[in-house]
């Protein structure tokens, strides 16, 4: 817990890899976390959990199905909430620094194992 | 579940009270609210939420009892997480734009009945 006030673009200066989310606070169960994206993600879901997507900076491009596929695009000072077991990717063209909402227990490409899968995130 | 991006800004504009959070996401039992502040709210915490206050425009003042008192000051951009069980009071001096994460069961006056209790949040 932090009773310090936690300033996001000072965090964001500290990440210098994509796909790499990094863990900025900590509340009844869920964390907040910062990444920088670019470039393509891989199809996922996540069978337990909801995830929230703030756009800091630049224009997220997520596709989805839900159940048929489109695209949807979360601009800086928008969010979305991805429901659990929806497919998700996200593509950034451009570099995008994005917030997370999500319970401690997501894993970033959700239950497929790959080379862009993150566990025990760092703390910043 | 919102599958749109929710535009910050946007709903912004919607609130015209002051101290009166509105539901704007909603994920894994926690909501997301925006609230517009200005003025002194009272002395309260939540005996079983944590709650975070991230300041999209203008200067937050939490004072805090963690035990001792003590001020914090949260610029824009910056984010802070209260515990669960720590007494606290926003302060605005001057107009103040929040968004809230924090467990749907959460009273923006803890166990606190006063005349700035709010309920039935109106979801925007």
């Amino acid at each position: 817990m932090k009773l310090t006030p936690v300033d996001i673009a000072e965090k964001l200066d500290k990440i210098n890899e994509h796909w790499s989310p990094h863990i900025v606070g900590e509340l009844n169960g869920q964390h907040v976390k910062l990444a920088k994206l670019k470039g393509e993600f891989i199809w996922h879901d996540h069978q337990e959990e909801d995830e929230l997507f703030y756009v800091v900076k630049g224009t997220l491009i997520m596709e989805l199905r839900d159940p048929d596929e489109r695209t949807v695009t979360i601009g800086p000072g928008e969010f979305i909430v991805v429901p659990r077991g929806v497919m998700h990717r996200p593509i950034a063209p451009e570099e995008v620094h994005v917030m997370l909402f999500e319970p401690a227990s997501t894993v970033n490409t959700g239950n497929i194992d790959h080379d862009l899968t993150k566990k025990d995130l760092p703390r910043i």
